[in-house]
């Protein structure tokens, strides 16, 4: 099985690594990582990451993770990247998303009909692109699974790798990263956080996606 | 406010990549990445990160984060690296770890009589080391700030932002990354996971550190 994560300019770096891994401990997987040229690419947080592939490498994967970024534009503006897309989604198994990389999926034209989530902020922009705002950490739709903000990519890999390998070996997964979240505040969700940093946030959030 | 990661071959990439999502957001701060030479290092996963910095270059930072690994004796058996860790500690308002990070703060010499947690597997290896081993998700000791197993950065690093910046900053960060977590399995700590899972899985890793 051929484990394939997307890498751009600005992406956020945790939206990718928390699924990667998860992912690349699955027994038997090959994973690798592209960009629009193989080499460097540097997250939204300054941190350099190598890209393995060019987009023309690959043709074909069975799952293909695409993470998000702070500012979504990146990608969704990209007509090459997103023509990749279609046609690599058209050889896999499962599609995913983590953060604002279901903006992505929905500029490739993938969501068009389907519940899908986001990150809170920007949950409303998928109906740009035809899908249904889901607010829901993961959304599975067909072979499409989305996840919500950033760090919702560690419970969508869980989710998938028991879906592609079975529930006890993502168990085992999980207790490899002992993931036992203990989060020191109730803050995680606009639901939970207090409405004057839900509100500060997401119009600081919204000038970058303006 | 400068930030300082310690990058290093075979480290695992989720231990550094997590606090770095959170404390990079952080107000008015500086982060850099470091490494025994400047350049690339890759991760137990296969994935290439890039050190902007050779540990001859930094002299001084705020805050340490020392990434762990699956196999922990890549750095503790490091003379070099062990001496820059003691001496950039002379210098630090915070310094952390995450996972198996400990293990090489002990091998600094940095624990010794001081509580500290590691990735459960190994926890008790802290005694090599004059620390007391301790069961907690986040140990703090002094300036001194150590992390359970890998996904185990995020809270800690939520925790140190709130003591850096204040707590409405910390649950921004929170809220920003959208950290409201829901493993999809109550399997993420040795006591709650399957008892043949623990055991499995915990002769699988020491194998990694005999």
């Amino acid at each position: 099985m051929n484990i394939t994560f997307l890498f751009y300019q600005g992406m956020t770096a945790l939206d990718a690594i928390g699924p990667h891994e998860v992912l690349s401990r699955l027994p038997g997987v090959s994973v690798q990582r592209v960009a629009v040229t193989a080499g460097p690419v540097q997250s939204c947080a300054g941190l350099i990451l190598t890209a393995d592939y060019a987009l023309a490498d690959i043709s074909h994967t069975d799952v293909l993770v695409v993470p998000g970024a702070g500012n979504a534009t990146n990608l969704t503006d990209s007509p090459d990247t997103l023509a990749w897309i279609r046609k690599i989604h058209d050889t896999t198994t499962w599609t995913t998303s983590v953060c604002t990389g279901s903006l992505i999926l929905g500029a490739a034209g993938l969501l068009a009909g389907l519940p899908a989530t986001s990150h809170w902020a920007v949950l409303d922009r998928l109906q740009a692109w035809g899908a249904e705002p889901t607010e829901q950490r993961v959304v599975e739709a067909g072979k499409i699974m989305t996840a919500a903000g950033v760090s919702a990519g560690i419970d969508m890999a869980l989710i998938l790798a028991a879906k592609i390998a079975g529930r006890h070996v993502a168990e085992t997964l999980q207790l490899a990263i002992e993931y036992d979240p203990m989060p020191p505040f109730n803050a995680g969700s606009p639901a939970k956080a207090d409405p004057a940093i839900v509100a500060a946030l997401r119009a600081r959030l919204l000038t970058k996606f303006a």
